[in-house]
């Protein structure tokens, strides 16, 4: 029976903050270079006033992910909390104009904290350094997992970053148990090397009991298996999860499965913004996956999707995917 | 003795939700293309239901104009009114961040109307057709106006659009007696045909007893006059004013003054989203006039300004403007 979703994502959801700066800026401001950091709101507003003129983007990193499906087309559904405020609307409004299923209950008004935010600096490089307000959506309850949209779907999706909540493992596990029972199937993302540094062991237990298909790149593959050795790390990933597929940077992806390694390459591109490489990679992956397509070519429609949104400010798709990857000849 | 301000602009204080769609879309949506029209609420929520995914960037016309000042170098502030919600943030924000003055009270928590916004819909061809939701920046009253801070400026910056509200012709007409007190000049923008449509015998009191520089377009001159002869109309409003600055698209601008009249060429530029065009055209202007260049350099950099806003989303300046003012040898 084909179920209603091809995919649906778990994670953070957030509106990105995007401003130019220099590398002065970072080191006087006090901004780590091209990782995510967590703030608190004092920060978040004394950084706000420290930045440039900003533009506002619906981000958060799985919602980018399924952004990029629903605009490839895919049947896909988004879990993440906002408050029903200014920049939550915009949230829910984006993702919904997308084409994805966007029905997670919104925190009252009077909720103590705001929509979460990501203020990101990017520096002339293109690289981001972001901060992270996570406000509401640091409270995702198992109480927002509806089980029975979790068992519609033929993936799930899980965002490393959304371990950084008190009650979110619950809603995970109660996610994974949906999507398990109903002989749907679970990818994660890692996210970030400082995240698989918070919650390695869980992650392990993760990825060694549940998970089918594990995102991650070189840093956070190198993290997970504590190892400075690439090819043993992804040794060890392929022996514990069905598929891998792990980037590379502009070296492009490795995808590992039964006993196979496959390389896709990167496009050659002009970093404007690296924000949502790795989202709409696993976007393009999963959409490939689910539509058919062999684990290599998935991997290059990743690798295609990745350089398009590394190609301008924000983390979501803007040019055509579909007619990339016909011109590129994956489609 | 040196103002602290060289212009204070007084105007709409919007935030711009940008989004892009077809021709067909505009027609079935019931937008008027390449003009802008006053929405209620009701109409903004369902046209925004209605539209894709969003950027939301700061914008108003006359904000438009002064951040570019500021963006310059300019000695310049901003008077409009916002509330204090997250959109209302984002405007005052970034304005500031640009290194404007902007010190209008926003409107408080509980005022029934949030902050205004333009719902701009960018068709294939770069035109924008833009949806006002004017909210609170209806309501700029009299109190508003900080007098010492107008008469502190060598120049006042008076957006047309403002007309459209109870207590703004009030609210100007402080700021011009303020201004003129001091020694100060005054100037205006006709801001859009169907504007100048409504507003044209206050427009032409305004003109005609205060105005010492006049920016507009070809449609907003004709209207204006009630011609289908722009020469004719360039002449009459020369007549009435001291300096007229009249855009005219692909053909650039006309400038006169005491009897003379330049034209300074646009330059050829892929048109991404033309918003703000006319905004940047003013504030160079601007900028070069209290900067002691020549009407025709003036006219120049309005040119070369309007063709950096129109290569990209969103009606603020992102180059650098002096370094393309020096590169097209002007400065």
């Amino acid at each position: 029976m084909t179920k209603k979703f091809q995919v649906v994502g778990i994670g953070n959801a957030m509106v990105d903050v995007l401003a130019h700066a220099s590398d002065a800026f970072l080191a006087e401001a006090g901004v780590e270079k091209g990782i995510m950091q967590l703030i608190d709101m004092d920060r978040a507003v004394d950084l706000y006033a420290r930045i440039g003129p900003a533009k506002e983007i619906s981000g958060g990193s799985a919602a980018n992910t399924i952004a990029g499906i629903a605009h490839l087309g895919g049947r896909t559904a988004y879990v993440g909390k906002v408050k029903d405020d200014q920049l939550g609307a915009i949230f829910a409004h984006d993702l919904r104009a997308q084409g994805a299923v966007y029905e997670t209950p919104m925190a009252k008004r009077d909720a103590a904290q705001e929509t979460g935010r990501c203020i990101i600096v990017v520096t002339p490089d293109g690289e981001r350094s972001m901060n992270t307000y996570l406000g509401v959506t640091e409270f995702l309850q198992p109480s927002d997992i509806d089980e029975a949209q979790i068992a519609d779907a033929d993936w799930i999706y899980l965002e490393g970053y959304r371990f950084d909540g008190p009650e979110s493992h619950e809603a995970f596990a109660r996610a994974i148990a949906a999507c398990k029972g109903a002989g749907g199937r679970v990818s994660l993302t890692l996210s970030d090397p400082f995240c698989v540094g918070r919650h390695r062991d869980a992650f392990r237990t993760l990825i060694q009991d549940h998970v089918d298909l594990l995102f991650c790149n070189r840093a956070e593959m190198l993290s997970m298996y504590q190892t400075e050795d690439f090819d043993a790390a992804l040794a060890l990933a392929a022996a514990e999860v069905g598929i891998v597929a792990c980037t590379d940077s502009d070296n492009g992806a490795y995808i590992l499965s039964g006993g196979v390694c496959w390389h896709a390459p990167a496009l050659p591109t002009q970093i404007v913004d690296a924000t949502g490489a790795g989202d709409l990679f696993a976007g393009a992956f999963l959409w490939g996956l689910t539509h058919g397509h062999d684990l290599e070519t998935c991997g290059r429609m990743g690798c295609i999707a990745a350089s398009e949104v590394i190609s301008h400010i924000g983390a979501r798709a803007e040019a055509d995917l579909k007619a990339l990857f016909t011109q590129e000849g994956v489609l």
